[in-house]
């Protein structure tokens, strides 16, 4: 386990060193003798760290002559462009375009880049089932009595122990369960806010956020936002006298898939506690990093019970379980009472199977397999897109999660890709419903969380030939 | 079947006589001959229609002389008074004593006379069991994908189906499943309102319901509701200008257990049609109806789309599946809307499961079940309460459902019995809990949903004892 730990994070510090540049393409890498040596670790242990690096098509052997750095051709793609939305509120709504993306979830004729959940073929099927059925056979009364109001303990206990890993220290008692993330961030919302109050948040944002602040009729304030380092501090600054509740997703958010640095989600904490605004944190996207170490939190650096800490596990293992939670600090008995009135109880059993599964430590094993295949998926895609895509077309570079955001040149209208593509029985989430002003629409959001297969590669030189033909006809 | 049919159908209308005093204590009843020559009916059969009625303790045989009518003391017990709730919104809530009341829930240790939900002893617990099992290992993803928007087709068909036996005629495509009734309720109220506008609501209400309709920050209006009629038309007539939407529950309405007759039903539909006003109908109690038809509902009169029907098979068959539905009659947009953004899909293996168990026609069998116990249970209530009860006790008469609403003489706080209650291990529902206003203080909820044991009856003794104290006390 312990030598299993070092390889990994040999390998990854190498990997960070290629993406970043840091290692130039066909620069000729240290030999696994000279690795080992200095690593203190084994020669096996040394080739492995290579084997990874080539599987991720990161460095390339040549005979008699050593590894060397592939040339990487997405790395030259240039980053988006950071987001300038407006100083204001509520612009217009992209209604159709996302009731049309919407409406195509579960349709297995499709091939859904535009969704944000990982494919049920990377998912523990097999032992999810299985927990269920014990969970089951083992409640007395199989899960059809209401639960205690908080939520299922062994659940909550499980949310508490796995905080630690982001210096949360939560307790078994800061936690309430709640119906999916969606859930904890309406109950939020609804607890914090009254009509006609402001909301901050990134941009571009999960459109299903923007949505639900719209229908709990909320002023939405979208913050200008950097594709690597998250939400801009000045521009929020500016933004706060006109702030009710800030919301944020600061690890992988999507679409960007940024993990907002240490000190910056710090200062944020500092800032809002300051001015007294309470902080919605989505942290769904939180287990799914590409490094070697789990990101913190905002939550991790509150102090005053400000931070409204949200999760769920629709994102790692199961999208239609519907089990999620918040850890709502000094806001615990709102969001109680909230829970009392609007769903009274989660499904029991479910809640039940899921505490379970997490206390086996399975969760853990599957979550390693499933971040590396997503992290490999990325590359595949970025890949795949510097080969097909248009000159000029941008891309993120997610740090975690399940979503890749690509920019394409000026004058292509990803609402138009989308008709397009549709006729190809390929749907894409176009750029124009991740915020609600008159911006991104020549981005949109790929989703990476599907097995990456001969056939997907078509795919996207499809959409890439759509893109092409596109421009052409401009 | 049909044999079995007939028996329950002869003995409902022998005991609807003598509930009704049409047959009176002491009278003598036709002979087993008789009865059979009447209805066409074998012996065996007459004499099971007596055996079912001496059960129900409705009749009593005496050696060499027949059957004669039991004497019902409860009957005599006088009903509660109509209420006459002032017809302005919003007074003073009740939060206290229904947090405290709430946080009872799941609590092993008391007898839970509070709540509103069937006891899993009255379940079919081994069957739900079986079909999640089974639902968890058929699905293709084990329910860990996301369902359809509109929820789960196995499941809206056989709400349609169903909806033949009260003339409701819905289509599958008429239904969207939700997270339980109050889910669907939650969702229909923001979809026709917005912060400030106004909701009617028969009183006393179910608490849930006036809390929900707060935390959207509605008005409630309460209307003068007959603890046998339902709500009172002219009452309605004389709010209608102030009204935005109404929500009623027509059908054994938690607490008072009425059925509004039908012609009120029809009545309602088209005043409140004429009117441009929404109605939002609960029917979540429909199926625990006491008689031999399954009443029919407001829906069962709409012809404009202008009802939206809701139910759940919370209080039939398993209060934590969180399994619920609304036919939203011509809102189904917006609905859909709403369930995308605050919901987008409900826990899929579950609604698999309760599809699958509606299918098979056992959920039939079970009602049957469920509905003699419930109506015996209120029988055997009100002969404890009129044995134990101090005198000037008033019950309701329900019809159906699980609740029996009880009177005391004026000066009888429930508030305070509740906290006398308690120190025994009882909890009770305060009649205060249902209502914003001033009313209801002497009144108080017992749920019927229990199996009746020696123990529930010294229960019920032991809450007499508390009030004669009380009585004797002031």
């Amino acid at each position: 386990m312990k030598k299993d730990f070092i390889y990994n994070e040999i390998a990854d510090n190498i990997a960070s060193k290629i993406k970043t540049g840091v290692l130039q393409a066909g620069e000729r890498l240290a030999s696994v003798r000279i690795l080992s040596r200095e690593h203190g670790i084994s020669i096996n242990t040394a080739k492995r760290v290579f084997l990874e690096l080539e599987a991720q098509s990161l460095v390339q052997s040549r005979p008699q002559s050593g590894y060397f750095v592939s040339p990487l051709p997405y790395l030259k793609l240039p980053l988006p462009q950071a987001s300038q939305p407006l100083p204001t509120a509520n612009i217009t709504e992209p209604n159709e375009l996302i009731d049309s993306v919407y409406s195509n979830m579960g349709n297995k004729e499709l091939t859904l880049l535009s969704i944000g959940v990982p494919s049920g073929n990377l998912l523990p099927l097999a032992k999810l089932k299985k927990e269920v059925v014990l969970a089951t056979r083992a409640l007395k009364e199989g899960g059809t009595e209401y639960e205690p109001l908080q939520g299922n303990v062994k659940l909550r206990r499980m949310i508490a122990a796995r905080s630690l890993a982001w210096e949360g220290h939560l307790k078994e008692s800061d936690v309430v369960t709640t119906a999916g993330c969606m859930n904890a961030l309406t109950l939020c919302l609804m607890a914090l806010t009254k009509p006609g109050d402001t909301v901050a948040m990134e941009s571009p944002c999960y459109p299903g956020i923007l949505q639900l602040a719209l229908s709990l009729r909320l002023k939405v304030l979208e913050v200008a936002t950097d594709p690597v380092k998250g939400v801009n501090l000045d521009a929020l600054k500016a933004l706060l006298p006109q702030i009710n509740v800030c919301l944020l997703v600061p690890n992988f958010n999507t679409p960007l898939g940024y993990c907002m640095p240490d000190d910056q989600k710090k200062a944020v904490v500092m800032l809002l506690e300051k001015h007294d605004i309470p902080l919605i944190e989505d942290d769904t996207y939180g287990d799914l990093y590409f490094g070697t170490e789990r990101p913190k939190c905002c939550k991790s650096f509150d102090t005053k019970g400000n931070v409204l800490y949200c999760g769920s596990v629709s994102k790692t293992l199961a999208p239609g379980y519907r089990v999620g939670w918040v850890a709502p600090g000094k806001y615990k008995e709102q969001i109680m009472r909230l829970k009392m009135i609007h769903a009274l109880s989660s499904t029991s059993v479910i809640n039940e199977a899921v505490g379970n599964f997490l206390m086996t430590g399975r969760y853990e094993n599957h979550l390693r397999h499933l971040r590396k295949t997503l992290q490999e998926n990325y590359q595949r895609y970025a890949l795949a897109i510097a080969e097909f895509f248009p000159v000029g077309t941008k891309i993120s570079r997610p740090q975690g999660g399940l979503a890749l955001w690509v920019e394409f040149p000026e004058g292509i209208d990803t609402a138009t890709l989308y008709n397009y593509a549709m006729k190809k029985q390929i749907s894409i989430a176009p750029g124009r419903m991740f915020t609600l002003q008159e911006q991104f629409h020549n981005c949109m959001r790929l989703c990476i969380g599907l097995p990456w297969t001969d056939d997907l590669r078509l795919t996207l030189k499809q959409i890439g030939n759509l893109a092409k033909w596109m421009v052409a006809k401009a």
